[in-house]
């Protein structure tokens, strides 16, 4: 699978089996993440695989609530991976308050895409999640009150009637320019 | 090339030889970056294509200065890709205000990502930058003020004399946890 079929591939899971995943795919996912490179190698992240199924679940409750319901199939999920965000290097530090930007969100990005794809390639559906409730989660997972969580991974085998569907994005002269705005 | 391997042939190119960069690769990096998620498929980014020698030599430029000069390796590439952070979509604008989250940066990390992972699948290298002067750029591009860009990312073939680094990371138990941080 080239790098263009693999990008086909990923596509946000909502529609899980109740296959368990093998610990050695985690793994994978896991050091896929691990090598994603990062401004000034700072690596400004922590991975928490919750698998345990009792802990998983009120994670997943996190997720949604009485007025978002859109993200009620994460309680299909066998595993949730939760994106702890660290701090960068001072010299990242030094950069991101003299240029006035933020670093860590575009490492956690690239290091949460990574893990999404290595997922694909393995036959594992993925969903990004940037809506959840921090705080109820930060006590659950024993996550210091100080550090943000940056994104929550849903894991797990799509269901087997969740089928490939078609990307819609913008054009390539939507998105893209030649020598200028 | 499994991901895994396309994993450890991407790193940051920071010495490239002068041949050009073909116009269907280009092609190929940008397409990879077209289909990256996003929240809400906002897609919140548009990537400007500097080939143009004398432009590009003035980009250059603005990523390095008197202080600064670890970036001088970016006269010697032939593209420079500079990613302009464009609106999110009303509903994850909404979303970000509630939850106290930025989105768009770590959109563009992921497809920031994509690029650089698919140059190097066609042998490029790639080197992302986030230190360079902001405003110089902006009037070089004809990028409207309002507009921040979220990166820079440089684009050509190694020079033979650059090979393959190992990557130093930190290790599987220092950036991952089990069910608790």
């Amino acid at each position: 699978m080239n790098f263009q079929e693999l990008i086909k591939t990923r596509q946000s899971t909502r529609r899980y089996s109740d296959i368990n995943v093998e610990k050695e795919k985690i793994q994978l996912c896991i050091e896929a993440a691990r090598m994603a490179p990062s401004a000034s190698n700072s690596q400004p992240w922590t991975f928490i695989v919750v698998d345990n199924p009792e802990l998983k679940e009120k994670v997943a409750v996190e997720t949604y609530g009485s007025v978002v319901s859109f993200n009620k199939f994460v309680h299909q999920v066998p595993v949730i991976i939760v994106i702890v965000i660290e701090k960068t290097k001072l010299i990242t530090q030094v950069g991101a308050f003299i240029k006035d930007r933020e670093f860590p969100l575009i490492d956690i990005g690239i290091a949460a895409e990574h893990l999404c794809l290595q997922a694909a390639e393995l036959g594992l559906g993925t969903c990004m999640l940037g809506w959840f409730n921090e705080k109820p989660i930060q006590k659950l997972l024993n996550i210091p009150k100080k550090k943000r969580i940056g994104l929550l991974i849903t894991l797990g085998y799509p269901a087997t009637d969740d089928p490939l569907r078609n990307k819609i994005r913008k054009t390539t002269e939507e998105m893209s320019r030649l020598n200028g705005y």
